[in-house]
């Protein structure tokens, strides 16, 4: 009986060899260009496939939660990041895991960093974010005043100790110009470093979005990278260029419930509480909520251009393809169908879980953003 | 210590008061109309939340999947009801848990009506599905050919018996006219049950989007209404008319990690994997992902219209808020703020659980739509 037998509602697959290669092609572009590669987790969620990435001599990771950092501590991690301005509510919880397992977290303002110097029971490292003028969050990078407000109180704590400066560049998702925004980034990278590395000779700068990283071949004098989505790749990172729809690691299975040959469409049990509600828009304007892939014993197979369908809408649990000619002639009430995700992380984290090919079911972190 | 003190993380409060309130006025509209009320749990997703339902006379509810019908069976519910077009991979799994509980299901054609006269073993009801013209899923209203094939499939069964036709008009949510809309509907299920009624003289019919029953007062013969989102009501639906803000039963607490005092922006850990991405727009059209309130011991406050903060953008963990010069000037980093969401059943699904004011928790449907 092979892994498609055993299905019998909305399923996220991975496809190992692929999601291996997208880890070893970033692993082995890193290590030409000097970089150490410290991934971001909150994509892949999985101690499993953290044992993969272990395989291409990954030693470090990021969370965006301190649940997820938890779930991830004691797994042979060097340091675990928590990529996420720290919320000082957690500092009795950072203090338990920072105990046995090597932790740095994020900090952008004097506020927390005192707190963390008041209450801090275990040595902790931290980055300095710099707002890369997305202006979501970070130290703005000429404020050199808050800087040195925040390593002043940071000095006079042994526990709390400065690793360096990270710069998220999230709006390369929206900016065609990836080359002239990386220009940006380096900059403020080497300026910050140049400035502050007598002072603290060991600091780090760490930048790393997947559209950057996978475009990007001019790092500077950035020591370190961090993207995520990589690992799984999806539509999104396709339509910016960083990526094949090949090199996408996941497919949501569906099984088909009706087929309306009239309006060559086809209804699945598939919708926003599996994909998420990401979109990509269409040429023609249209919404495309995912893509369908073909699934088969040994993975999925991508229809040729002309022949392509995509889930042109989505409910809570409904999804409705827009089914091509070639997908209607072979279309049946009861078959699966595989959707490649057009945001692969909020999937990943809707679905809570994998299903390899062979199988297995590969762990995720439970309610990584919630305490139940 | 109340509820407050104990909070770490994003975290989804309920108010059992206003959920019960809700719950109750709704009871009564359908007493008053002569309807049964078959609420649709995919809101809730809770047997807690389903013990207090019963306090108000209901005894039957619905799903969006096998799972949450699964994580519902065996607590005292008369029939549950999948709202949701069978899936025929999932029939064995439908026979083991209808062995012990009534259940019903959708059906939309005659291929899934064979299957299941072929494969049930024990009774199960069905509705047929009709499509209201929102063309998302059923019969077309007028194809009495289709709805004659799959009653002349089922006939042929002692298992799969016909319970009536059931018209959800989800497009309400999208046009302004909900009477004019609702005119359409209970012309249709009377068209229907008059032609059928003869043969299937205990056949209902079942009706119900939230807007549609808290907005309606004309019914004509339609036997039960079947609503979902009024158990806790959200912002989308205030929107729409059919609530009161302060009629909204839950908010996710999150945490402020940043307070940026030029752009009047309170950065909170809260974003997408939490609310979900659902979003309304603001007259000046910026989006809003939820509105703040305050929280206090015995829940929260609503902030006048003039001291309105909302959220302006979110990221899979990053909320940001545009915040009104009140909130600015209470705001510290490590308070707590409430989030009123925008689309209460995707948050409730994001986060799989509830606070109480009074600090239990309260179970949500681990994982309703995968099988981990």
């Amino acid at each position: 009986m092979d892994y498609l037998s055993s299905i019998t509602s909305p399923t996220l697959l991975i496809d190992e060899k692929i999601c291996r290669a997208n880890i070893q092609r970033m692993a082995e572009k890193a290590k030409r260009h000097g970089l150490n590669l410290a991934p971001h987790w909150k994509t892949a969620q999985s101690r499993m496939i953290g044992e993969w990435a272990k395989d291409y001599g990954i030693t470090e990771i990021s969370t965006s939660s301190i649940k997820m950092a938890e779930y991830l501590s004691g797994q042979g991690w060097s340091t675990i990041h928590i990529a996420f301005p720290f919320n000082v509510r957690e500092i009795p919880r950072l203090n338990k895991i920072a105990t046995d397992q090597s932790i740095s977290v994020q900090v952008i303002n004097p506020v927390t960093a005192q707190r963390l110097v008041d209450e801090l029971a275990v040595p902790v490292e931290f980055f300095i974010e710099i707002d890369a003028g997305y202006g979501r969050t970070g130290v703005s990078v000429a404020d050199f005043g808050l800087i040195e407000e925040i390593l002043l109180i940071a000095k006079k704590s042994d526990k709390l100790n400065f690793k360096g400066f990270y710069l998220h560049a999230g709006h390369s998702y929206y900016m065609p110009d990836i080359p002239a925004l990386y220009e940006q980034t380096r900059n403020a990278l080497e300026m910050l470093k140049n400035k502050y590395s007598t002072e603290y000779p060991l600091l780090l700068t760490r930048t790393g979005d997947t559209p950057g990283c996978a475009v990007m071949e001019d790092f500077g004098e950035i020591d370190e990278m961090g993207p995520g989505n990589f690992v799984f790749y999806d539509l999104m990172q396709e339509k910016l260029g960083g990526c094949d729809k090949s090199d996408i690691a996941v497919a949501l299975a569906v099984p088909i419930v009706d087929i309306n040959r009239e309006r060559n469409e086809i209804l699945v049990h598939g919708g926003g509480v599996h994909l998420a509600k990401d979109v990509l828009l269409e040429a023609d304007g249209s919404n495309n909520f995912g893509e369908v892939v073909y699934l088969n014993e040994s993975g999925w197979e991508i229809p040729e251009v002309q022949n392509r369908s995509y889930l042109k809408s989505i409910s809570q649990e409904h999804g409705i393809i827009k089914a091509s000619d070639a997908l209607m002639n072979v279309a049946e009430v009861g078959q699966l169908l595989g959707i490649l995700p057009v945001h692969s992380c909020m999937t990943a984290d809707a679905m809570g879980g994998y299903l390899s090919l062979d199988g297995k079911i590969i762990d995720h972190c439970e309610g990584s953003h919630a305490d139940k």
